[in-house]
């Protein structure tokens, strides 16, 4: 299958390919693509609806732009398998987000098409600009930028930032956005309503064209009016066609809005902008999981739907299990959030556009107006979280681990600073298996625990995670943050009574002989497990040490005095987090013993599954064992 | 003096004290306060040109609204002493930016009126917002929130996600636009171009009221126009009014521009727009400095001016000097980054509205194309650089140490990940004074070493920046940072040879027995004289690591078996930084000596004088001989 391309894929390998293809033959090139897409998704997974939604464009801008000479800039970057396939990667695209296999973003290591790597979101204007000027004042004048951005990504500040400064450049800079409504989850906010305003029927350039043709009738009617209305005509100009466009309020052209489905036209509109000097804008309309039913209805679900059919596009559910499986901690976080607003009514959850992500459904739907998804706009979540905090509210702002990255300052200055007490949920934590380094959620521990005022909890369960929860309720001097991971836990029992844990307080887990486990977060349930399978009589003792920040001093301590070696073991990165932490003590408590460090060494980790990269990082059950044996 | 404060402000203390005043005596108010501020600034120092600029709408804004019932949240701060001055702390006015006394920003800590902390820019309608909801699901209908925000601040993308979210709720939340075309230096960018465009003679508001007039008139003609001129009519109220303004298609009602100078106006609008549900903006339009001619002339330098005289507003230089004093680090970057630029055309300066602060204006002088002010986008900012790095630039990104918080995640994401070589140069970092806590850069050392990739350097003087900087362009390996603080440094003969200093590379300052001093950074310089003033014969030997990160493990392997006693000092957070590193390799190397850490404690720094706060955190001379001492 992998190497049946259909008729004009097949004879694509590089966009040179595309240059001498008929418009027909273009059309077909597109059904080309998408079959391979659904393919190998199918089977594979991956991010599938946005990538069916750019066919299209991505065959109009390779047959019209000179790549990888002219920069082709995705923002985001999981709508770029039609860039990939076209740019010879289509036979290794079935090994797509696999260990050693392509990436699932463009990654300026992997190929020369990839003019930026990417991974989080509304970056692309950013980089383009800088390109830009970069061939500017390199008198490459005939280069040709392109970021493709979605209207999603559009209500990020660092989008908007880009576009400000875009505006009074004379760079060549083409944004692209690419309109369909929904991000991950369906767009919100102020911008998403504009861009359908504009979109809809009564556009903004229909508008323009009916009073053009109005003008032009006036032309038939008395001296008088003649007068008056070349006096409108010549106010609209200048104010309405100059700013009544958001873009072009920003000193962009503004051009579309454009069927981005429709192939002929786009390479007509695209040829007809490369043209044109200086910063505009292309506003095309597509549809997400153009191409397949079932990801066209659903495009939440089939974002990144998992198995699937590749005729009909139906979701190939996993064959019933004997027995239950625990929860996703998602569900858990989630589940408990509602159990926690059902009784007290201050509690609100707020989330940068990942309602679905992030379990806050249930919630959702009991009480709709105590959610807020406020885009992807995670300093704007924080600090709006801080806002809601200094007038009594309890905010749950929950925010993968690496997206927090976009929110350090507003952490550190609108809720630390001022001892709000915001709860931070970090979801993603520690390795996240298949989108790779963008998305690893390896340097939290490290980055939060250096921020005065904040506790920093992990938990080893889904029972730890409610009794945190819980607990962080109603914590009220400060940030109190809790991250886990990605994907189900260990508890089919999770719904436990919630208990509220005492903060900076560890606990033993098992007694053991000469060696000492320090862990925190999940990684202890799977020391548990290793040791379960360590075959020697002497197993070590093992404590889970819940909190980061304040980290349990008496029982580290107490451990420094019991045993004369000692494992430390996280999911994230060691500088900064739990290795740096016992470090520390060890300098403080003179601890003479010798200490082991498991966990994410200085670098960034590739893509593969979770097993795979804990493996590589020699944190996985193996790598666990063997680090005990070695240490005996 | 400081009792006298005009016949008006001696009988107002709180907002209360305003509601009966006439408007005559609201006049003499502005000028009483604009008095008090320009007396105390005078020889007290701090931000007075901003201040100036917003007395008449702090005036009418606590006349209007029912503070501190309502809320008044105001970005960035430093414009808020007139808001001080109006609600309870006029007689600690002079304590302003002092150690124990006010802070020059607003503070939940230190008065009810301040209803959320503030330094950085940008975060106001975030905060806003979040305290707008609260009091909706309170069901505080009648509590309004506004936040008061200047041009500058308005192209953070920070604001725009504020607006995203706001546009879209039902909130009562006003956002007063504060347009006075300048931040710290003039305001840039396509949303400042948009801003002049609508506020010049031919704004927006005209032009409505002139079509309005004009299709009036169009009443008196024939019958076939008056349909027509019906539906321009009708065309033009639901797309022109709708969204031809940026705000309005952002779903906010917008209303101005006002004279921000004009009491009775501003206290009519704002009482009318309390009146007014959901979220509106106030674009009013102001003169920074605005009160004293030399301000207004020069809002650049009286920003915040240093002594001055009261009544002429001329500055007042200090007196010349018998010997002629170090440069600031500040233009030991600017002036070698230019003669760096002299030599090789690949090298571009970048900055998010720092070119000032940051000394560019050598470079812009003679390269006006190869400096980048972006804007207040520190985001931007970063991927703006590695846009350039990734075209072969060699981007010089200078951004002060505690804004660079804001980009954390594209230093990760989209220059360390992608290994590009982007020269980030933090200014202002380790304890800055007088500012304060938001502006304190303490954590760069700690976030940035974990990153990987990166390189992290900091001077001890300004030859060494200059090597630095030196070195750090011929790196292409990853991102280079290199960190020094605020102010002058040591070496009057500043403007060595430049050279290449080996990367990772620490050296030995001075012999010593029994006790090492591992610095990074300036205050080695500082360990140096201090240990001058030692009255022993005993003398600790010193080194300067130069790098974090690398560090020289052979320098500190060296170190760890010649002494039983080490003193770990930086000018930064512990947590993190310096002394988690020596930990670290104290653990690696079983370093069974005794470790002391000079730094910042888990803890947030207040305002002060640098030396003060130093003496509070114990690594002021004083601090370092007794640690000395105490450790012999």
């Amino acid at each position: 299958m992998q190497n049946h391309f259909g008729d004009i894929l097949s004879k694509v390998n590089l966009p040179k390919d595309l240059k001498n293809l008929s418009e027909e033959e273009l059309q077909i090139l597109a059904s080309d693509v998408r079959r391979c897409i659904i393919d190998v998704v199918a089977t594979n997974h991956g991010h599938l609806a946005s990538s069916l939604g750019v066919v299209e464009l991505s065959i109009a801008l390779h047959y019209v732009f000179n790549t990888p000479y002219d920069k082709l800039i995705w923002d985001v970057g999981h709508q770029a398998y039609p860039h990939k396939i076209l740019t010879g990667r289509k036979n290794e695209f079935h090994t797509n987000r696999k260990l050693n296999g392509i990436s699932g973003f463009p990654k300026m290591s992997e190929s020369e098409y990839d003019a930026f790597g990417v991974g989080h979101s509304s970056t692309s204007i950013s980089a383009a600009l800088g390109m830009a000027e970069a061939s500017r004042l390199k008198g490459e004048n005939d280069r040709q930028h392109v970021a493709i951005i979605g209207d999603g990504s559009m209500t990020a500040g660092m989008a908007i930032e880009g576009l400000n400064n875009a505006g009074v450049s004379n760079s060549n800079i083409l944004v692209i956005l690419n309109d369909n409504g929904i991000a991950i989850d369906p767009s919100v906010g102020a911008i998403h309503k504009y861009l359908t305003d504009i979109s809809t029927s009564k556009t903004y350039n229909r508008l323009k064209d009916d009073i053009w043709n109005m003008l032009g009738k006036m032309d038939k009617v008395g001296q008088t009016s003649q007068k008056i209305v070349s006096k409108i005509d010549s106010a609209i100009k200048t104010t309405l066609l100059k700013s009544s466009n958001m873009f072009e309020s920003m000193n962009f052209r503004y051009f579309g809005p454009v069927n981005g489905h429709n192939l002929p036209r786009l390479v007509k509109v695209l040829a007809d902008l490369k043209e044109i000097p200086g910063p505009k804008v292309l506003h095309i309309i597509t549809t997400k999981g153009k191409g397949l039913a079932t990801a066209e209805q659903d495009p939440i679900t089939f974002h990144a739907p998992g198995t699937f059919d590749r005729e009909t596009g139906e979701l190939i559910k996993s064959k019933n299990q004997s027995e239950p499986l625990p929860p996703k901690f998602q569900d858990v976080f989630g589940k408990t959030l509602l159990e926690l607003a059902e009784k007290d009514e201050r509690i609100v959850g707020v989330t940068p556009a990942m309602p679905t992500g992030s379990s806050f459904n249930f919630m959702m739907d009991k009480f709709p107006e105590r959610v807020f998804d406020v885009g992807i706009a995670e300093q704007h979540a924080v600090t709006f979280a801080a806002g809601m905090a200094s007038s009594g509210m309890i905010a749950f702002c929950n925010i993968y681990s690496s997206f927090m990255q976009r929110a350090y300052d507003q952490v550190v200055h609108d809720v630390a600073l001022q001892k709000l007490p915001v709860v931070f949920c970090l979801d993603r934590a520690g390795l996240v298996g298949e989108d790779g380094p963008t998305h690893h959620g390896v340097f939290d521990l490290a980055y939060f625990r250096g921020i005065p005022n904040m506790v920093v909890a992990a938990p080893i369960d889904e029972w730890e995670l409610r009794h945190m929860m819980n607990t962080a309720k109603d914590y009220n001097e400060g940030p109190f943050s809790i991250r886990y991971p990605r994907g189900r836990g260990s508890k089919v029992d999770w719904a436990c009574e919630m208990e509220s844990i005492e903060i900076g307080r560890g606990r033993q887990l098992r007694e053991g002989d000469d060696i000492a486990i320090l862990s925190i977060g999940t990684v202890g349930a799977e020391v548990l497990e290793s040791i379960e399978q360590l075959e020697s009589n002497k197993k070590p003792a093992v404590y889970d040490l819940r909190f980061l920040k304040p980290i349990d001093e008496e029982l580290v301590k107490s451990v420094f005095e019991k045993y004369d070696k000692i494992i430390t073991i996280e999911d994230g990165a060691l500088i900064g987090g739990l290795a740096s932490t016992i470090s520390e003590l060890q300098s403080k408590y003179q601890y003479k013993g010798q200490i082991k460090n498991l966990g994410i060494t200085d670098e960034f980790i590739e893509h593969g599954k979770p097993e795979e990269l804990k493996a590589i990082c020699g944190y996985d059950s193996k790598g666990i064992i063997a680090s005990i044996q070695s240490f005996y």
